[in-house]
């Protein structure tokens, strides 16, 4: 074949703080060497996504028009994203399709006709130009649909046990944790039994991972939220925490009931427990600052927690374990639920943005492009 | 001898959060085996022995009575103070002393007669049994004074360094840097050769650096702060920070600067740069919040540090190593000057308590117990 046309999803700022997001047609060359070419059939949108797509852009007083969208991105933001003003960036991390055409080396020409997955980024457009190395074919019977999300939250979900198994702990806290990525974990968990102190924020959500059988789940808006937290760290002995949150205080909760229950034990000191205390923000659900108080001594560290450097470090070997036991699991430990399947023209209307924009917990949107 | 009579300070928290500040008298035993019985020198108030003394106790409006100070401990801290209540805590961490008795080991007969160095803690005292073996004997010519703050201020330095090169950085912002710890890290910079950014809180600060030969001392208090900062950490290259302050946005201000001189050379990422930046809190000069705004992506690091968890983890020989450079220079790259020299008695003076507990930057208080 001799190449394509297709359509894909760009976000451009501008010097002057004007977000675009907009469909722009594009014309695929017929692939060379490793690439293949993906029509795509599904694409989540990942919480990551939207960092890039909109970031802090405000949806709620942007002009949409005829296949696009142009907010206005606040200040701050345009300063801290200077190095990608005028560059046109596409979206998408992760997704499934099917490989078209495909160049003359022979890992390539072994996938095509195949329905494969990968996270090269660019996902949100009708055709994607990857390498072949970089490409996983689904199993037998599995649908686009259901490789699509096989990356970003499994490795995610996957990569907190291993951090966790390297740092040496035992235990682990997650907030937010009625997430598609939160229920992840807790399956797991469960298989590998790793206790797991599960933080949402309603009693529903309670109610929800309780069903998938989570034994440690504590709302934080409960009244009870402050001493529930100290049992449940003391029950699994929990010390490392991986939140999504970011913003507040929640951070600063854990690493102090974690202190509270390692001082117990302990004799008085100025400097406070030596036990180390380790709490990971993998995500920004709260731009807001987080608020550490710091009344849990000088044995504890907050950091950014990021799959792609996580995996780097991990090396080739912990990367292919991870990757092949979640191609093994798709449709089980690893299955996403959609709230919606969107267009790629729907990504563009204000009602559909506004709503997968919000985050909501539970209400993750799959875009199929063709 | 039969052993000796001797004061020595005492701080008890009651469950009530009054907490008293006392002198007691004891009795030591005769040394046997390893101890040694030393008759202390000299004794520097460091910031952390304030810590233990008072912490956030109410000493403005405390009792003063004779040999007694009693003072009101704020609920929060009390509460987080629960594993000392009722319990006479010794202070003072370290020190320089006469070693007037020993044991019949060969290591503490060794030590008889000797003037030592060492940081057993209840160094406020008038005599201390120490382990001869946690001793270290003043080189010919060095008195108590110059010996007696050998361990905390300078291995912390040092330390500091060490942290730096075993991370993989090359080098170092420091805040409060105008103390006395910061002038030895500015020595100790130059002799190594280790770019170093000093951060201070007075133009008088800076001239005060800048005489000592620093290169890099900016103004926190002044205008230009932020971009002074990243001028700074962009000619040194650093990207790991030890802050002595703890509470507002400094940490986060610093970490900012770092992320945006790394994003200058990368292609735009909405994670941010993959530099990694770490800062590590090794005091609490303020005890308000740690505000972490993290606008510089996931590559981040914040953590508490402590010098003796480090000193384990480094091991004997770097311990050793550092300890005999400090040993060799105490009169030099590691001399402390002190504002005065008071009695055990004065510790418990209205105005002596809040001049010392006022922490105020170059004026270090020295006891001289006997």
């Amino acid at each position: 074949m001799k190449g394509i046309d297709g359509f894909k999803l760009l976000s451009t700022l501008g010097e002057d703080g004007r977000l675009t997001v907009e469909l722009a047609q594009e014309s695929i060359a017929s692939p060379q060497g490793h690439d293949v070419l993906i029509r795509v059939e599904a694409a989540p949108i990942n919480p990551s996504d939207l960092g890039l797509l909109f970031g802090p852009a405000d949806l709620a007083g942007a002009d949409y028009g005829e296949g696009r969208i142009v907010a206005q991105m606040p200040e701050p933001a345009r300063r801290a994203m200077a190095t990608r003003i005028g560059q046109p960036m596409a979206i998408g991390n992760e997704g499934a399709g099917t490989v078209i055409a495909a160049g003359e080396a022979p890992e390539a020409q072994a996938l095509l006709g195949k329905r494969v997955a990968c996270v090269p980024g660019g996902m949100f457009a009708q055709y994607r130009l990857v390498d072949a190395r970089q490409c996983m074919a689904l199993p037998e019977g599995v649908t686009a649909e259901q490789g699509a999300a096989a990356f970003v939250n499994p490795l995610t979900a996957l990569g907190f046990v291993e951090t966790m198994r390297r740092e040496g702990h035992s235990a682990i806290v997650h907030t937010a944790a009625a997430s598609n990525l939160g229920q992840m974990l807790v399956r797991i968990a469960q298989e590998d039994n790793i206790p797991l102190v599960n933080i949402v924020r309603s009693e529903a959500q309670v109610q929800m991972l309780k069903a998938l059988g989570a034994a440690h789940v504590l709302d934080s808006s409960s009244e009870t939220f402050a001493t529930d937290l100290i049992a449940a760290i003391e029950a699994t002995g929990a010390t490392i925490a991986f939140d999504a949150i970011g913003g507040g205080k929640l951070v600063s909760q854990i690493l102090t009931a974690m202190e509270q229950v390692a001082a117990r034990d302990a004799a008085y000191s100025r400097y406070g427990s030596d036990k180390p205390k380790q709490a990971y923000i993998y995500g920004a659900l709260d731009l807001s600052p987080t608020i550490l108080t710091r009344n849990y001594g000088f044995s504890w560290n907050v950091g950014g927690w990021l799959l792609f450097p996580f995996l780097a470090r991990a090396g080739e070997d912990v990367t292919s374990r991870m990757r092949q036991r979640v191609f093994a699991n798709l449709t089980t430990t690893f299955a996403s639920p959609y709230k919606a399947r969107i267009s790629l023209r729907d990504v563009l209307g204000r009602e559909t943005a506004l709503a997968y924009n919000a985050r909501r917990t539970g209400e993750k949107y799959l875009i199929v492009p063709n």
